[in-house]
């Protein structure tokens, strides 16, 4: 089946160069905004967020007159970059993507403007979102919309030529963000660039950028190339050098089994690189130990029987600690950080007992496969490793991974009875989308139900991420089918990029937004300046936000305020606020100084290392 | 005088140079964080904006621990450097100091987290701000908290060697948007560094960068250097060149001046380099006409009697626009543009009828006079001049600079209406800001009273950052003495930055805010899809903004909603309103397709050239 898939893509890329040589022009003519759109569309892209500018218009008159494409007018830059982030990570196999546009002013003031001030502005405000996107490996597409080419040739800026280097700063930065830059400078080669951004985007599950001139959205160039679809799929393996990779894998797995020492350990870009089914086929039919990265959680399902829990190194629950770093043989798959800095593999676990599994190479201890991809390999690889089921089973795992609520009778909503009582909230198919600080630390320690989507930015943790996320996420699950949008912020971090709100609002989402209300920045008062003002943050009056921001007729949303674990547990048990028909926000009043397990833990460590050398 | 404080200052630059050579232990020690909060307390600086994060969490405490200077917790970190950059446009010699941190998660999830993902978020984030402050040549200073030297040496952050660049993605992107960088890397050179930067950004009024590494805020250093002031007084004009220069201007003068054709070009670099009074003194002591640019708005007296009002190239008044092109000669004060930009003059006026003043140069018609700075050449030249004040005062000038309101019998709100109505509201020493869009447009073509201050991002052109601006503008005002801070925005701008407003009721400023409510990006409607959907904005629900963030019991602040010509007119009129107790929200009910005059014009223009090619 993939192999198929792969090949078939493969002669779609020839039959694509063949295209770009031949430049026919046989084909209905279409504008370049057009079949930019067409292939967002033949990707299943249903949302395009952003901000409007000068230069972006003339495009979104296009997509306003398509009506199987819809636009989102996010509130700032940012916040759309966060939300085209959210809508990839949900939507796992398709991509997001976001348009913005240089600076307003271009335009305006002309007698006192000149290039150098009037490019960057929108994009500048969407890079943390970008880097973000790249650092986790989301496929990301972020379109701006600039000036006409006659206009950029005028302004030498694609010669690098200005005095102070500032537009430089802005490619070398897209560069370093972006997997893959597309500078659309002529009607000839607009396609072509297109599917090529569009394509390694999809292929490297990363952030890639395009411009799009004003004075080429409506030029016509031929349409032959649409026909030919677009595909994530990677290169085929090399059978000889995938079945060199196999042999060396069972005989490791072989040698190890006899001590019934392998875990398995999965992190997210098993789902980026569209491998999910093939790694929950491995660990079902060969049954060994499986462990998820955080980032990895409910890529196999918690409810395995197999399932020992999450690692995260240091920081991991003790006795899964122990049983992954004293395995002998580790079946690494789709881990983020290796995969992205290969080499530098940051687990405490030696690379001689390690199997790397990647998109685009394999590792077997210090070797590496190029060009072996873990999509094709790990259904032979099954295969092969089904024999060694039986004992496979034996091999013992941790306590199983339960939730369960602590003793303690007092009202007060503590973190180590919120994350539990929330875990018993959860449904099939929910969507989880945890903030920077209390809230994933929070919930990475309890399970989570089948076909559920855990979402968090571990990595790059750009606080205020959560809730630009939360929007694109939202949106993604309606369009899946999907389950409840759930988010969990802070007080502090939603301030940063609260506006978003509105949009959900705007776009009859019904995400249910909890804000966990400890009076300031709690992973900050951890580190240090537990009484400190610095970590004190203005107390809002959160249940009036989505009135404030959008229902102005309170018809849209339903807010509100639980002080006690009786409150919390009444509304959560509550048909009506569990059925999530409008957006509900739940301001939850914990206590300062409470922090969960693992942020405690974390805090510990890092204190140990955070000297000011007094 | 000015030529004294310049020698002064020189002094001390040469005996800082030998401080840092004899590099003393006699003095009292001092930790470096205090040693940088000494300095910025001697340069005036009373407030630190910026977000709190890990690796700037020690010098928060010393900052904390310090009575005369404050911390202003910002909502998020684009926002803090806007309002720093506010805090410093309206302290006009003082600089605004801004705080962020690298990433806060590089503390957790150590297990998955290494240095690459780990730097530049707050940064990032903060970009936009401090670019539009380059561009506007706004002294800012940028200090990042980073990790330990130690922590930072093993991950080699320094030599550049990252797999995929992204550190010196940051590194250029700084380099590339503030005119110094300190990286402090030992205590050693930590006073050096410091007092290089900000002397940096006071001479050259522009952003700088300087990191503060986790392990050295509280190192000891020698605290000598401290008894030596630091200054942002250029180096003394050589008097050689300067006499040159002077006989070459003083002939030109007195060629252009037997023609009465003569004018004075004023922009905001005058004030940005120190030089109001002496600007001022010339205009009245020669008495030639003079023009200000929309950003030298205010530098100059609107009520002087020489005064002829705006040029704004193309889209001037035609009448302002004739007299200043037709000019034989025109002095040209302190030009943003041609100052950070020198040969690229974009005023549709040739060079040979130019003579430009700048902080550090001089250009008279083709000949650049490098070191000749205006402070000290301007006292010089009035008394050169002064002998032709009668002819001069003979040269025609365009209408009076006033604003009448125009005759319109209707209940609606008009822009034609709306802008002449608030100058009548302007009092001496209010400080202005508007955002860009229809609010700029509107206020440069109406007079402000003398002493008071027109705040502008006309270059950059950021949409948001007026908001963040107020913050700052409002901090510096009310230490200044000044009047009120009045805010004029949009309904579209004001929703990428609303957080801030938190910020302004959580330190009692009190700022008078109006929000044109013209439902969505009014601007954009003027260049393109006049009725397209993407350029709506969820309506808020504005009179509750305040209350919802932050003023819960609503005693801080009042809101109002106005949606007549009677309606605002009233409360305008009400002493109590006027006298801004507290901090006021206005929203200003208007019609869509409604802008001002400035620009029409310039959306006629804009229009012809933003051509979609079809």
């Amino acid at each position: 089946m993939s192999s198929a898939a792969a090949l078939e893509a493969e002669v779609n890329r020839l039959r694509l160069e063949l295209q770009t040589l031949r430049a026919t022009t046989a084909s209905e003519p279409i504008e370049i905004g057009n079949y930019l759109l067409q292939r967002l569309k033949q990707l299943d892209v249903k949302q395009l967020f952003g901000v409007p500018g000068d230069f972006n218009l003339g495009f979104l008159d296009l997509v306003e007159a398509d009506s199987a494409i819809s636009w989102v007018g996010n509130c700032n830059e940012l916040n759309s970059a966060y939300a085209a982030d959210g809508y990839a990570r949900v939507n796992e196999t398709r991509i997001g993507a976001v348009l913005t546009t240089f600076v307003l002013f271009d335009w305006t003031f002309r007698a006192l403007a000149d290039s150098e001030d009037s490019f960057g502005v929108g994009e500048l405000s969407a890079m943390n979102g970008i880097a973000g996107a790249f650092s986790e490996m989301v496929p990301v597409l972020h379109i701006v919309g600039v000036p006409s080419t006659a206009a950029q040739q005028a302004k030498t800026l694609l010669h690098h030529t200005l005095g102070n280097g500032r537009y430089d700063a802005y490619i070398n930065a897209a560069e370093n963000v972006t997997i893959a830059q597309g500078i659309i400078l002529d009607a000839e080669n607009a396609a072509a660039t297109i599917d090529r951004v569009l394509t390694e985007c999809m292929k490297k599950a990363r952030p890639a950028y395009l411009t799009l001139p004003t004075n080429l959205v409506y030029a016509k160039i031929p349409s032959d190339r649409l026909k030919i679809p677009l595909s994530h799929a990677q290169a085929p393996n090399d059978p000889e050098i995938e079945k060199a990779a196999l042999n060396e894998i069972v005989q490791l797995v072989d040698r190890a089994s006899a001590n019934d020492n392998i875990v398995i350990l999965v992190d997210v870009c098993a789902v980026r690189h569209d491998a999910r089914a093939e790694v929950n086929e491995l660990v079902k039919k060969t049954g060994f130990p499986v462990y998820a990265s955080p980032m990895g959680k409910t890529v196999v399902p918690e409810d395995f029987e197999g399932y020992g829990g999450i690692y995260v190194g240091s920081i991991s629950d003790p006795v899964v600690k122990a049983k992954v770093e004293s395995a002998e043989l580790i079946l690494s798959i789709g881990c983020v950080k290796s995969d992205f800095n290969t080499g530098n593999f940051t687990y405490s676990i030696p690379a001689g007992r390690t199997i790397e599994f990647h998109s685009d190479h394999t590792k077997i201890q210090h070797a590496v496969f190029p060009g072996i991809g873990m999509k094709a390999l790990l259904p032979r690889l099954t295969a092969l490793l089904e024999p060694y089921s039986a004992s496979a089973r034996k091999i013992t795992l941790p306590a199983p991974f339960v939730a369960t609520l602590p003793e303690d009778t007092t009202d007060t909503i503590t973190q180590a009875w919120l994350w539990p009582r929330v875990s018993q909230f959860f449904r099939p198919k929910d969507v989880v989308v945890a903030e920077t600080g209390t809230s994933n630390f929070g919930l990475i320690d309890v399970p989570f139900p089948a076909d559920s989507i855990f979402v968090s930015q571990l990595l790059w943790g750009s606080i205020g991420w959560a809730t630009g996320c939360t929007l694109g996420a939202a949106f993604a699950a309606r369009e899946r089918g999907l389950g409840r949008t759930i988010l969990f912020t802070g007080d502090g971090s939603i301030q940063l990029t609260v506006q978003e709100l509105s949009s959900m609002v705007r776009h009859g989402l019904t995400p249910i937004i909890f804000v966990l209300n400890n009076n300031g920045y709690e992973i900050e008062r951890c580190i240090r300046g537990a009484e400190a003002k610095y970590n004190d943050i203005m107390d809002w009056e959160w249940t009036s936000l989505l009135k404030t921001l959008g229902d102005r007729d309170g018809t849209k949303s339903v807010s509100y305020r639980v002080e006690t674990k009786a409150e919390l547990s009444r509304l959560l048990d509550d048909e009506v606020f569990a059925s999530a028909g409008k957006i509900q926000l739940v301001e939850i009043v914990m206590k300062m100084h409470d922090a969960p397990r693992a942020l405690q833990v974390q805090t510990e460590m890092g204190n140990k290392e955070n000297v000011y050398g007094y």
